[in-house]
């Protein structure tokens, strides 16, 4: 009954984690996937953006064009793997004891992999399934995220191929597969002070305005009011003072200028808009002469979409008997660029080693993942 | 009547500016002394401390061995004249429309040459004077000051030297000569802080300590309680912060360690051991795990001898009709060495242009800085 076999991510991982895609090298990675969707009937487009000699390569590949359309999103560019402390090639692909080995296995070739493996055991159990199904596969999630996912859904909207919904998958899980459904993500922002004061003698504080004195008040005040006690699907937001400089030598001089770095992750109760008013706010109230540069990272998102996160979680219940928890911990991720167009969760694999020396992934959960992921394809679009 | 013109403070104050004593060098500037106060019958020891091959010079000079024994004491050694902006050599010694130029002119070579021409007149007049004269003169004020006041009165006391009243002749008048008699100053210190946290990601910093958080902490404390309202003839003393370093480059990362640098300034109410407790007491109530590094400059005094200090406010007035303010302000001086052995007041011309470029003091002010300290040693030594 080899025919009824569930396909096996296994050779499709390790054909993923051969290629040396260190981001932001496509390393043939995406030429691995469009190979399989193909045969699959999937129309693939590749989209290069960036510099000409420096540009990110991404993978857009769809079947069908009816709704629902459903978007699964990964990334096959990977950390680089580190000088030493490898037992075989970072990039072998081996499995021993059950475990499959190199960088990506976890995060996020092992995941695509089991994607594709349920995807083609869905398409077999049904050849024309209702809607339409497709892959937004980058090669910049791990670099600076500039000319990936955020890229290609411009392009996509400007082709009309904007998704209903769309499944992140990176590894999620928490100590085992399906126990976590994240519909949610912190945004992150980061703030730069630049403080002016007034050089002096430490003997004549009188004569000089210290600027040490009135930064320790601004950053005193921010971070002795939390920003909120958390929210119904969020942890409270952090607000973190990263960098304090001065670099001043002389003891008796007071100098004429101090630097601080603030480092926030904020939940759905704040925008980055309203967290720089908040700092501008903190700054004003200690008559600041101060230069405030702001950089998000991204803003935070909550997927409130029932009937999506309701057929994931029946999915999960019926491929892993467990009822996952919503969650929306954890860092940034590529999903913060969906949010803004379609109603986006992120389900994978556990990502115990991920980014780590000899990361790898169980073989059991990457199967188990497929058929999870088929499940999904069978509740989203039935 | 040549022989009853009063001695002219001029031509020995151009001997000394010639002699190119930048700190820690004689440059032959004690020898200008010595061959002055040898034919008015003191008996003049040379004593170099450190390092043999860097030891600095200094002279103690004695008139007479009964009580009281009234001491003088200076520097001949000067802050380097700077790379430009000199209209004349630094070590000119230029008389130009009426004022004397010439690094040291006012810090204080013009003093120590005032005090001479002062000392010659004195003891013209009095060829038997009460009591005993000396001079304690270093070649290392402006520089560490380790091997300069504070080892001469080391070797003082273990020669019987120790005098019953000081008057250090550095630039203390503030607008007009003898408006301001210094009777005190505040001490001087230096804290430096080392806080360790535990690093870690800014995204979950439950899992961290941040350093930065807990130094903002301790030096809100330190800086919003002030140390006291000031004293009797004190300013309130002050405490600056100076140096806050952590040199973190990534905004996403806690830093496992901040540093600060505190310079305090500190008036009779307080020794440095108090406020350094103080500052440990600030460490501990914020559960900082800190290396505390403490570098005294000097410990605050005040002089209450009633007698001394109203000798010399009989003799400002005497010599110039002002009634001069008791004053405790400005930064350190070797007053503060002195203070340990006996009563120690401060006396000298306006020190308008010390430390800067064409440094000069009035002709016309030197001599009458000459008439005060001869008023000085008749009501002192009568």
């Amino acid at each position: 009954m080899i025919d009824n076999a569930p396909a096996d991510p296994i050779p499709i991982a390790q054909a993923l984690i051969r290629c040396p895609s260190v981001t932001p090298v496509e390393g043939g990675a995406l030429t691995v996937l469009e190979d399989l969707l193909r045969p699959m009937g999937f129309t693939c487009t590749r989209l290069r953006f960036g510099p000409p000699d420096a540009a990110v390569e991404n993978l857009f590949a769809r079947l069908g064009d009816g709704p629902p359309h459903f978007c699964y999103a990964g990334h096959t560019d990977v950390v680089p793997p580190g000088e030493r402390g490898w037992d075989d090639s970072p990039f072998s692909g081996l499995v021993r004891n059950g475990l499959l080995y190199g960088r990506g296995a976890c995060d996020m070739k092992g995941g695509i992999a089991a994607f594709l493996a349920g995807l083609a055991d869905f398409l077999r159990a049904n050849p024309h399934p209702r809607g339409s199904i497709s892959l937004l596969i980058t090669g910049d999630e791990e670099g600076p995220s500039i000319d990936g996912t955020a890229k290609v859904l411009e392009w996509m909207q400007a082709n009309g191929q904007i998704p209903d919904m769309a499944l992140v998958g990176e590894p999620t899980s928490k100590v085992t597969l399906g126990d976590t459904l994240k519909i949610g993500r912190r945004g992150s922002m980061t703030a730069r002070i630049t403080l002016h004061g007034t050089q002096g003698h430490s003997a004549y504080p009188q004569k000089a305005d210290n600027p040490i004195h009135r930064l320790i008040r601004v950053l005193h005040r921010l971070t002795t009011e939390p920003l909120d006690a958390g929210s119904e699907w969020f942890e409270p937001s952090t607000l973190q003072v990263t960098g304090f400089d001065v670099g001043n030598a002389a003891s008796n001089v007071i100098p004429g200028e101090a630097r601080a770095m603030i480092s926030i992750r904020f939940n759905d109760l704040h925008t980055s808009a309203d967290i720089a008013a908040r700092i501008q706010a903190a700054l004003d109230a200690e008559d600041a002469r101060a230069d405030l540069a702001i950089s998000v990272s991204g803003e935070s998102f909550l997927t409130r979409n029932d009937a999506f996160v309701e057929g994931l979680q029946r999915a999960i219940h019926r491929a892993t008997g467990r009822d996952a928890r919503l969650d929306t911990g954890g860092g940034t991720s590529d999903a913060r660029f969906i949010a803004d167009y379609c109603p986006v969760a992120e389900l994978g694999a556990v990502g115990a080693t991920m980014h780590q020396v000899n990361e790898h992934a169980p073989v059991a959960e990457l199967r188990d993942l497929a058929s999870l992921y088929r499940a999904v394809l069978e509740e989203l679009l039935p």
